[in-house]
């Protein structure tokens, strides 16, 4: 079997096999494209994939996408993103599964440069906070080398795509329709600009209308392509949580950003941060610290402006609190406040006088007030 | 030593030493109070605390505590709520740490009825939204039975009280001041409100102030009295990060409430769940589940509404996904878009019709419009 039969064989399969037939990509991962097609013919057991695998002209198929500025890109390709290789070993999610035998591609991006990816997904009618913050998670991202990946649907995978474009970083669209074609249709200057600088990708035959299966196999490719799958905003029966689910099957991140609790469309993400499935984070740099190469993006701990007497033993808090604001007292009587001996206030008053924090006037010690000078 | 000198002696005790002391704590727990006493004075390393101890009159102490409608409550007394006594292995934070020599308690409700309390705390600079919620919770919970904790402060603790009062619920408030005093002023009416129906407590001697250090002795008291510990907003230098703290070491159940990331107060709860301290909750009934006794508040897992084909296959979904809308179409041609055999789709059909789902018209299959009359 050459080389370029095998590849012909992919396209016919391509476009007689509905997207996600797990069955189809195990045989083909076991004996190959025309194997498995030998064998679906000989068997006979699915005559109507028989008949649609008659019906593909790979040649014609092939001239079309050559036509439309598609590529075919298979894993005999340099370019193929090795990561889709996982969903060989993959579970199967309401039957659907497996390695594509190969993606249409629109756009003059490698798709070996999807290596760690963000996929940034979510809710289709995204509140504008979800809005807001899936374009600083995907601009952050971009900004740091990461490609975006998503679906080029309304609301939250829009603000992906926006998100990486204007940081001037990378985004890819995979759709559930034809990857010559543009799904939402609204979205056509989008998905455009996009296959014009970067790739539209999509497993589904050339021409094809998006359909409800498309859009199940379509999110496992998501989730495959990246590293790390964030979750922005969804609803308890959001399509985004299926993309969600196949990160997770895969051992991909799974990140969500929460939000208001009073907010339907955040509850899905919340339902997975609280049975552990996803981690929460709330901005791109800790997306990036997740998903990164040790080391490579370290984020400080988020903490509020360090204090004087963060540093301070108990009984120093406790001579501090003890020397009083609005005028002067004795080291014994502030020892006696504090519980401590006199010798021990004695000590932390001077360091403390140091620290710009008390100061000796003629009435005796009080608290030096914040902002004024030292 | 008889019972009532050794509570003589916890009295002295809990007038002269600072609340939270965990050296004096141990001992007592070691070698009991008077002994403790008769140590330090022996030893005599903490003159200061000899002097202190040499003022206090402890039958003096219980007279002015009786006219200010105080009652003291040591482990000797049954209502001793004994989930304290895990304070005897705990860690020391910032040195402090410790079982309680005593609580004061001004109110008519029974300490060990805080079995099974949760505790609801957050920022003093609470948000509408935070408020809001933190009312929910605490309203949920009380209602469930379980009395909710808090420290009285503006913001979450307010909130927690009035939600758990809204609910005819019982609610404690753990005060850093003298159990006869108010802090802070401003929440007068609601803490002598909590006090005649309920409990005010204090481990700080009758008559003092709130100090620095007992505010974070007293966090230690509000973690150590509940099951669980519900943080709803905190920025990231918050006090109720402290209470957090002493429940995630004492093992209590650490719960968070998360908000929109661009809000600071929410900093410090994401930051607690991010870490895995904190599990997200979103409702008083997520709490309830989280700290229930096992099978006693089992929560229905969020889930959107059920739709007919949630159960369907992934054929079964094709097929209905091939079914047209706007016009008929005849079984073999759906079962050709559909991908499976003309056999199976008719199959599927029937099941549909049945279902209310899909119906043959005079042009063949249609779908039924979600809505209309089956």
């Amino acid at each position: 079997m050459s080389a370029e039969q095998e590849r012909l064989a992919r396209v016919r399969l391509s476009h007689a096999v509905e997207p996600g037939d797990g069955h189809v990509a195990d045989r083909v991962l076991e004996i190959g494209a025309q194997a498995t097609i030998d064998e679906v013919v000989a068997l006979g057991q699915r005559p109507e994939l028989v008949a649609r695998l008659r019906d593909v002209d790979p040649d014609r198929v092939l001239e079309i996408a050559e036509r439309t500025g598609l590529r075919f890109v298979t894993p005999a390709d340099v370019e193929w993103p090795t990561q889709l290789d996982d969903l060989g070993h993959g579970q199967r999610v309401q039957g659907m599964g497996g390695v594509p035998v190969g993606l249409w591609v629109r756009g003059p991006m490698r798709l070996d440069e999807l290596a760690g990816s963000i996929a940034v997904v979510g809710s289709r009618s995204a509140t504008s906070y979800g809005f807001g913050v899936a374009t600083e998670v995907a601009a952050t991202v971009a900004r740091a080398g990461s490609p975006v990946v998503s679906g080029a649907a309304f609301g939250i995978d829009q603000a992906g795509h926006r998100g990486a474009l204007s940081a001037g970083g990378a985004t890819v669209a995979v759709l559930a329709c034809g990857a010559d074609r543009v799904y939402p249709a609204a979205h056509r200057e989008l998905v455009d600009h996009v296959a014009t600088h970067f790739a539209v990708v999509s497993e589904a035959p050339i021409g094809s209308a998006p359909t409800k299966v498309r859009f199940l196999s379509r999110n496992r490719l998501i989730a495959a392509l990246s590293t790390g799958t964030v979750l922005v905003e969804a609803a308890l029966r959001s399509g985004a949580l299926n993309t969600a689910h196949w990160a997770d099957d895969l051992s991909r991140v799974l990140m969500g950003v929460p939000g208001p609790v009073t907010s339907v469309t955040s509850q899905g993400v919340h339902e997975r941060i609280r049975v552990g499935a996803a981690t929460l984070v709330t901005s791109g740099l800790e997306v990036l610290e997740l998903t990164g190469l040790a080391g490579q993006h370290l984020v400080t701990p988020p903490r509020g402006p360090d204090r004087p007497h963060d540093a301070f033993s108990v009984d120093e808090v406790r001579v501090l609190d003890a020397v009083p604001v609005s005028r002067g007292a004795s080291a014994a009587s502030i020892a006696g406040v504090a519980g401590v001996s006199a010798q021990e206030a004695d000590r932390v008053l001077r360091a403390m006088t140091d620290a710009g924090l008390v100061r000796l006037d003629v009435d005796g010690w009080r608290v030096v007030a914040p902002g004024s000078a030292r």
